[in-house]
């Protein structure tokens, strides 16, 4: 590995996807959706020549720089999601809970229905490959809207709440869903004794960390405070943690662990940062994140956009699926979502509806990753893959900017503050 | 690559690291160096099974989980440096330079004539392999000390000024020493064309970034406070640019141009820090980097010591030869930083000789590097690369409590603020 070049392509793709963003933002365009096109135009110009022979990357087949700038790139979604959870105390997570609950279930169940009846309508195309386009079609992204929520300070909005709840639900049945498809895909015959110690490890690994954030970790941190002040009161200087680097191990170690369970790394960032959710204010955790965020984040959208192989979307009747697949992923996620947190939550009215069904549309990363294993293990076509990007890219553009304009539209008078080109 | 193992491995690492650095600042030891043996602790317990069998990290033929962590590693140290200059003033730099020069020249032609000698006159070695031993001794790894130097809040005090000033120009003359020495290893005969322009590019190089410092930065960031005080006058929100990426984007620049005229990527970042000196605070940059720093600097010296081998360091001869190394080592930059210090500024006294000398001592990395290259064009053989990467390590560890207990000596009346275990 050279690091001249790993320099040269982060200094490179940094500085696009902050003109990328400002270009965006002047426009009144949250600025992610200027950094995510940033990674189409560096992917596709000159057949993606500026891509391999300038930056020296090659996301086909991986070569060394590009795997450094995914690792940056998952780790700036790690810190994103983090800080989204040191923003989340687990009362305030449980008190959206029924509505996020249903918002989650209905969020799934109605994608993953059109998704599947689509290509089993279309006739040309496997059952299991059906199943998979269900699958991509669950599991919303919450990255994008998060960040829409902490770029415009909403994140005490009751909507707010109700969509990150949700996603975390939504996240961890996605993630059943994708076990399930995926054992059927592979044994033609679903294992229910599997399947149900999947869903117990994701339901077991949620609720836990919830219950070591409510009841644990204050006991920890009750114990190290009455130690340290018994410390002064002897008139001596208390040992000084430092308590940033223990958030990130803690981060990094649920990240794992969820990862190791089968739930996605961002999962565990976010149940991490909860854990700390109480004490991020005392410890000025929230502002040190938040510039880990900010430099590794845009390495994220990027690599969103850098997947984006715009060659292999140029047949008409893949467009024409691609196009209805979007409308219904679109369609789905915005009446499912908005239903279900109505009927959780009757406070929630028409406005509220749309803002949660708009801010659950986005599907990034997770919807790709899911048809990239189905293409891994021969169950999807390459056309059917290319949809499920051009529909992941699609709802994450279309969404944000409806997104922000719905909240600025409820909450403008609250709505004062001057939006940053980034975090 | 695997980004599962990835977290774990930067898990692992962030922990192990902390509770070094902890151990060693209870024993009023700076933790740097307690991250650094729990590197070599990593590489060679159960002979470095635990390494490769648990973390999956090759050190000797770097896998891919290993490149990841030198770029995180890399990065760190980048980060460091920037911070360093970020708190380092122009004009502080620029009042301090007589004695900073005078004290870099003599600290780099003792420790080379030293080192020089000394293989040559065993007489087992080639004259390029004495003039690597050389060149391996010259450079000062300015990290470590400026660690000390921040953690203990003496950015001010006037040695720490002209360490850091002095580390900047030995850093420029270690890598022209090292250009001639392999210019000679290469072609037996040293062309002074090639050399001059070497020599050239680097004084370029800190002069121009200097002169950009002083009177370029002022005048965009005037140009754009008179804009924006006119677009608020008029009544309108300026907007509001995220100068943390900005000025993270001409770090990472400054540090591949320092690669790409063939510097160190550290003396770009550090350059890089110094433009952006004035307005750090103003910016709130300082506390943002540092953040990044913490999280990032631990990877590098945790890598610091996963390169030592123990098992090549069983050879009585070869641990006589490495003893003497290290005394030469360590005296010849005590003298010659010391003494080039006095002789630049009168006002410079016996404490403060002692202080300059020790916080130049340390090799860290730097020698390590100059012994690979040796090492990798056949030049050095491989016990006198134990020797320097022994030499390097011993630098590094004995320098930092010598340091930090005369620094403490010294300023004992201002130095009240409680030590943290990391930044």
């Amino acid at each position: 590995m050279d690091m001249m070049e790993v320099l040269f392509a982060m200094a490179v793709i940094l500085a696009l996807a902050r003109l990328g963003s400002i270009i965006f933002a002047k426009l009144g365009l949250p600025g992610l959706i200027g950094e995510i096109l940033v990674g189409v135009l560096i992917a596709n110009v000159a057949g993606g020549a500026f891509m391999t022979d300038v930056l020296n990357i090659d996301v086909m087949e991986p070569n060394e720089n590009y795997e450094v700038l995914e690792v940056l790139a998952e780790l700036g979604v790690i810190f994103l999601l983090f800080s989204v959870g040191l923003e989340t105390k687990v009362k305030d997570l449980l008190g959206s809970g029924k509505a996020a609950f249903l918002c989650a279930v209905l969020g799934v169940i109605l994608p993953f229905i059109a998704g599947f009846a689509l290509i089993l309508a279309l006739g040309d195309y496997s059952t299991n490959a059906a199943m998979f386009m269900g699958a991509a079609m669950v599991a919303t992204s919450v990255g994008i809207t998060a960040r829409i929520i902490k770029d415009m300070k909403l994140m005490d909005a009751k909507e707010s709440r109700i969509i990150i709840a949700a996603a975390v639900i939504d996240d961890v049945l996605g993630m059943v869903v994708l076990a399930i498809v995926q054992g059927m895909a592979v044994s033609d015959d679903i294992n229910m004794v599997d399947l149900a110690i999947i869903i117990f490890k994701a339901v077991a690994f949620v609720l836990t960390a919830i219950a070591i954030a409510k009841w644990v970790v204050p006991k920890i941190h009750d114990f190290f405070d009455e130690r340290n002040r018994k410390i002064v009161a002897a008139g001596k200087v208390p040992y000084s943690f430092n308590k940033l680097v223990l958030s990130i191990i803690v981060c990094l170690s649920m990240a794992y662990l969820a990862e190791y369970i089968g739930l996605a790394a961002i999962i565990g960032a976010f149940l991490a940062g909860m854990m700390f959710a109480n004490y991020a204010w005392e410890w000025e955790l929230e502002h040190k994140i938040e510039a880990i965020t900010s430099f590794l984040i845009s390495f994220f959208f990027v690599n969103v956009g850098l997947q984006v192989d715009l060659s292999t979307m140029t047949e008409v009747s893949v467009l024409i699926i691609a196009g209805i697949v979007i409308v219904l992923a679109l369609l789905t996620k915005y009446i499912g979502c908005g239903v279900g947190a109505r009927l959780g939550d009757k406070t929630v009215d028409k406005s509220s509806m749309n803002i949660i069904g708009v801010g659950m549309m986005p599907r990034g990363e997770v919807g790709i990753i899911i048809a990239a294993i189905g293409l891994a293990s021969g169950v999807m076509s390459v056309d059917l893959y290319g949809v499920v990007v051009l529909m992941s890219v699609a709802t994450t553009i279309i969404a944000p900017p409806i997104l922000s304009s719905l909240f600025k539209k409820k909450y403008k008078e609250e709505y004062t503050i001057v939006p940053e080109d980034n975090l």
